[in-house]
């Protein structure tokens, strides 16, 4: 199912090539000022147009039909739709016969039975998750004293993310990133134990993007060699707050009131132009695909933003499923 | 919440030192030849005794409460519980004053006002995953195709497990693990577009095992630092079999008929006998804790299996939300 | 929150006096044939035109975004929507200081702090069921055996139900009406014991329709005056077929085998052109209303396919929760 | 499935011939005082002993295994078990061939293949309702300002109820009864537009409890052959009090703040002890059962305890659901 959430509901829809895609964000509290224009600066971070994106160019602009009235949710859902614009289908008739390797062509004709929308990839595209920064950014809206800062550690394997990059697309190919999300402001408290930790639901909502690998937080994959006097992260105040923070914000599945450190491995785009080997549904042979598409070569420079967002929505589901927060609204 | 799963249900319960732990199992179809011994090979790995692992020991015998008749499911709900029996509250009597480093005493009290059972970490006690088992053994049963396949990689560091351990035992310490998971029969299809991805539902469950820092799926964060001509896995038949497995067994989400293959970053224990630094709640000072009472140098020699466990629930969920898998049971 | 379903899932969204009402409809299968016109026949009995019936006309042109391609459905969400067009906001400008009795007016300003959207009701507003019943559509369509039937039994107790309408319209009034939804073609076995009976999720979905006051199955109301022995139904041959129906088709909240039978009791309208004694915010004093918008006087008239898709959707529900009914699609 | 709740959330487990019948209750807020002692009140009204009900005997005393520390609970899962005592399978044999009409020993069988258990209706049982009587009175004491009021109006449509059960028993054969739920102190602005309106949810609970045909709301059905002018309530202050209470407390799915009324139809028992044509599975034909076990000649007398407890879950999710009531716990 397309939908995340306990209490702050999100529900995608829509096609890389139908008439739109968006989102309906239920369980938004009434009375949060909320404007087309204050989900514009993530919109932007989305948006294609560095080197290393792809040439298609999106409006992007979000058409609210429902959940504001003078300028303010009003307690009802927020429908918010995007109307797809700079279509191109027949790039990727080619992937109909002769499925990409790495990509959801395949798997997604065998769950479908051939029933899904192949155009663009379909609700598969990475197109869809531009309902997904539009939900994040009503989550930021009612989390008020959380700061978002989301970066970009290395393409690549090298911290010359620009280099790394160029080198890809030198080589007609694409390649992949590490993203570290940084929520300052956390309150301590936030998540439960067991099934609604705050590990469990921000990897659910951060592995649902396409493209994500792997998702660590604080020490991460470095804790699997740590010994337990180095990675514990001693405990200085009656609030919790720590000198170190190797848990990345979280004990027990619950906020500890530190910064929530998470990060994120973005493999490198599946379509490239390089000709690569796969199955030929035509000919029932093997064959050679050479994308010809517009595509990215770093898909992670406009998921950053997705990630952020993602985590987002995470957060504003414990966020309202907590009474003590969701009342200080 | 303490409850998982949309069509498998899993609800955990109970605490280290109180009556009992277990687990209910809702979702379970009739018919299922199920014993208390069907589960005593996962409890066995589950259990306490090697080198690194506590001095507590319990039964572990499965009481099945409901939803058995004449040795079969009978699609009513499942109840099992746990008789909690070697218990000694003492050992935790410093940790209410003051809080482990690491551990969740500290956001247990802030999240629950002081009111959770502090005897033995109470609900977030390793104590409760003992119910994860028993889940993970039912979700097995229902998925008689899929073989699991749990190794811990390294210890600290190192392949050499024992002595990283014995190492970290003579230090007082404890120590991390790293855990690979192996699923071998998993047919295609399973899994769906964005929230209920496969990688969504087992990060989901997986983070919700105390001590999870990291999830990756295939080449994981190695992915961040690869070309897609590298990553790619070329498709080499109608099936959608590839010759090489980056993506972990998951395109777009959905499985495509690949080895499913999972990898744990597993923090080393939080309780350690070597004195620590940690704000005491009594003088209102830092003091010094040097924990005294029973426990695992590297959990993840238990917790393995319940990482098995998690991600079996995980996937049973999802082959008994497809019509076409479900209905072949 | 505004969804309903586990499987097949209904989320509303959508103001009176905003752009567009609308639905997104989640857990659809894959290769349903599906056309606006499919939910036209269905769309005509809701829309206005006979007599008690608003005067406000709306196209009701399904509109989809998603989940559609080459007239057959994806596997993923679809979204339809209803943009809206005969609006006349002013209509409706006196309930912002004086409450319709018996409508929602107060207890949304009162939910939502006053920030709901109040114009025609906003999200309170019957015509947001238009997109129940293009979800009803749907679901019909999922369960090609089932055969649905819905008839208005009587309009302020009688059965002639034009008089009992003209006569209020007369009276400058409104009259309620009782309605039976009949299915015929139920399979035997859908629906589980508690709390995902038949009754319980056909009744779920019936009470969110404004203005249902009851809902009983089979005898109903009448059971409670009626011995076992005339009450229970005779079984009369192996599929548990019944040679009378007080139960109305099911027995432990599953389906036996035989017609499905419910009634729903629609109140009267609420906003009626009589005068009427309510509170009025603007002078703190009782005042006298007169409602002089749009308005039907037996909304039953309408309602009664909204109703019908209600519990269409309720049991698509349990058919796509019910392996073996799911996989026949 | 058999669970209730999105944030007070019941899972019910159990069968009535099983070693115990039981309930887990999550979402619970921490810090409620808590006793065994607390649920006897509604379990003794739910017990066996009056004329009309079963000589079956249950002690019912709950053994707590998880959720209670030092007499209030915790915030993590309570489990609330009942052993079963006096039972006598034998009783039940007659029907594995020859099913109740009336009862679910037909579609228990179709549901879950033959694989249910047969043993007292198995977790068909009304003895299961137990752990519904347990949640509920949680949910009672997280809603202090709450007061629940039932009664039962008539059986076999007579108001004196003694009478019509004993002329039932004289004849064999058992009698229906109407109860009805009346709940003061009700705050405005619990439940939520559509789907999750209060009438939604406690109808869906009301109607898991098996026997139940029917459920209204103030009117209630009388609603059907009313005027507006007549069912109206008169809206008297800035708080939403009317001077009648023909909705039963509830406008457009969301509490106003009058008492809440809900009737319930309770169907007679369907166990009878006079003879009753039934398809004998064992011959191929038609059969004569008389039930010859312990059975209730009136289940509104036990079951009106269990419909309060069902209403009481309901609007505990709605108040746990809604942060301005939550955070006053």
């Amino acid at each position: 199912m397309n939908s995340f959430g306990r209490n702050f509901r999100v529900e995608l829809f829509g096609e890389s090539h139908g008439p739109a895609v968006g989102v309906v964000i239920d369980g938004c509290p009434p009375g949060i000022r909320l404007a087309p224009e204050d989900m514009e600066p993530d919109l932007a971070r989305r948006r294609a147009g560095a080197t290393g994106t792809t040439p298609r160019r999106e409006v992007d602009r979000p058409e609210f039909l429902s959940g504001i009235h003078e300028g303010r949710t009003t307690g009802a859902p927020l429908c918010v739709i995007f109307r797809n614009g700079d279509t191109k289908p027949t790039d990727y008739a080619a992937f109909a016969s002769m499925p990409r390797p790495g990509h959801a062509d395949m798997t997604a004709r065998i769950k479908f039975g051939g029933f899904n929308d192949p155009r663009g990839s379909g609700h598969f595209s990475g197109r869809v998750t531009v309902g997904l920064v539009a939900a994040g950014a009503v989550a930021k809206k009612i989390m008020p004293g959380l700061r978002f800062d989301t970066e970009i550690l290395s393409a690549g394997g090298s911290a010359d993310i620009p280099s790394a990059i160029a080198a890809a697309i030198a080589d007609a190919d694409s390649v992949g990133a590490l993203v570290e999300i940084r929520v300052d402001g956390m309150p301590a408290g936030l998540g439960e134990p067991f099934f609604d930790s705050v590990e469990s639901l921000v990897s659910h909502a951060l592995f649902s993007v396409p493209g994500v690998r792997g998702v660590e937080f604080g020490d991460g994959f470095r804790a699997a060699s740590m010994r337990g006097s180095e990675h514990n992260d001693p405990i200085i105040d009656s609030d919790g707050h720590t000198s170190a923070n190797g848990s990345g914000g979280v004990n027990g599945g619950i906020s500890n009131g530190n910064r929530l450190v998470v990060r994120v491995a973005v493999k490198p785009a599946s379509t490239i132009a390089r000709a690569q080997a796969t199955f030929d549904f035509a000919s029932g042979l093997m064959g050679t695909l050479a994308a010809e598409g517009r595509h990215d070569a770093c898909i992670a420079l406009r998921a950053a933003v997705v990630l952020e967002a993602a985590c987002a929505i995470a957060l504003a589901d414990l966020y309202r499923s907590d009474p003590r927060f969701a009342s200080k609204e």
